[in-house]
């Protein structure tokens, strides 16, 4: 079923924090996106890129295995990740192995480690804890268990132009779209908005090409191929 | 303006969690209660007492002071503490200062240190995060800053039989009662209800006198006195 996770809390080593609106979809067949948005953004470079991180991939990019009765390990590889798209120095690279544990009151806590010198270096720890939300309500509503069934649609974009994802669970729907070659904050487009009394309000929307991102209310089947500005999104999921 | 903090995590020293579903109220006049309810209870004694802890206090058992933009000192000094009420040894007793920093992300971070071995003892370090949501809404809606100005309800009972507080914030309602020279389970009361569509949902109702407290439907002003079941509440507060 689809998910929808917000995050309460990242904490590197032993500082913990929370300055963004972290928001990951995931959707009923495994495709995932997690955007990272700065509330405040406190500096220029934030100002201009206010994005603590965002990655995305499909469900080919991500291993879940389970470990016990409320434990799973996640390995994640990234179909598209900010850090790697732009070249940052010093992040990491490759697979990143989570361990997610449930706790009793419903959140999810996510432990792992990253390798920003490289993974003959010694590793950085960081634990996040996310709160499911019911994808279902326009608010984000705290849930303990995740019961959606509702809508769960995925649109793929993928030629020499540009990569996207745009995932659409529930009521919520967040995209990324990246000029392919580009390689700079000019090629990176993103979307986040919420569908309200049968209205879309978008919630934040950054880019040139952030016109290009399909309609959140599209009604399409899988297979289906949109065009939305000049983009050919391929519906690669659709549950309505 | 009334408030409503859910706990997103405790820690202990290294450890976090959250094995509970804890909610603590707020009124408008800064009267508090907090019940931290097992969501899975573990043994015997969890199952028979399905609470970590509570407490509640009146506006004159707080001092809270401004450490500076987004930091306040919140020095708790208890009307009501389910250990000391039951005598529970290494608990702390008095005063516990504690620490509440804004995170950008509308979270609030409360750290804090507990003497459980007395004053003169080691102390052990804690941190709870909390997770405001918004009390006019009969769902646990996330908000990054408290904006309601609704209901907020107070009533209040202290006499040689009983002493109880119950706090109505907007549709959310929780309460202690504890018999007085009791200091026994047998002595404990707890509510929490939430009114959903103009009907009454209780989420918990423990003890054997919890047909005792108010109704979260009352109609009242400040100073009315209101009898439940023998017991008489004063209100002392009424914003509605």
């Amino acid at each position: 079923m689809p998910a929808l996770l917000k995050r309460a809390l990242f904490q590197v080593n032993d500082t913990p924090n929370e300055r963004t609106s972290a928001l990951s979809s995931v959707s009923n067949d495994g495709h995932y996106i997690s955007i990272r948005a700065f509330v405040k953004p406190r500096s220029q470079a934030e100002e201009q890129f206010p994005f603590e991180w965002a990655f995305a991939g499909t469900n080919k990019d991500i291993n879940v295995t389970k470990v016990k009765d409320g434990v799973v390990k996640q390995d994640f590889n990234f179909g598209f990740d900010v850090n790697v798209y732009l070249n940052i120095p010093n992040t990491h690279r490759g697979t990143v192995q989570t361990v997610w544990t449930n706790w009793d009151s419903g959140c999810i806590a996510e432990h792992g480690t990253v390798y920003p010198g490289g993974s003959d270096q010694p590793g950085v720890k960081f634990f996040e804890l996310w709160q499911p939300v019911d994808p279902s309500k326009e608010d984000l509503v705290m849930v303990s268990s995740n019961t959606d069934t509702g809508k769960s649609i995925v649109f793929k974009t993928d030629s020499s132009s540009f990569q996207g994802l745009f995932i659409i669970t529930g009521e919520w729907s967040q995209g990324y779209l990246a000029k392919s070659g580009e390689s700079t904050l000019k090629g990176l487009n993103f979307i986040r908005t919420v569908e309200k009394s049968q209205k879309v309000e978008t919630l934040f929307q950054y880019g040139v090409d952030s016109e290009k991102f399909p309609s959140p209310t599209s009604s399409v089947t899988k297979g289906d191929i949109v065009d939305s500005n000049g983009i050919k999104w391929e519906v690669i999921e659709a549950y309505q």
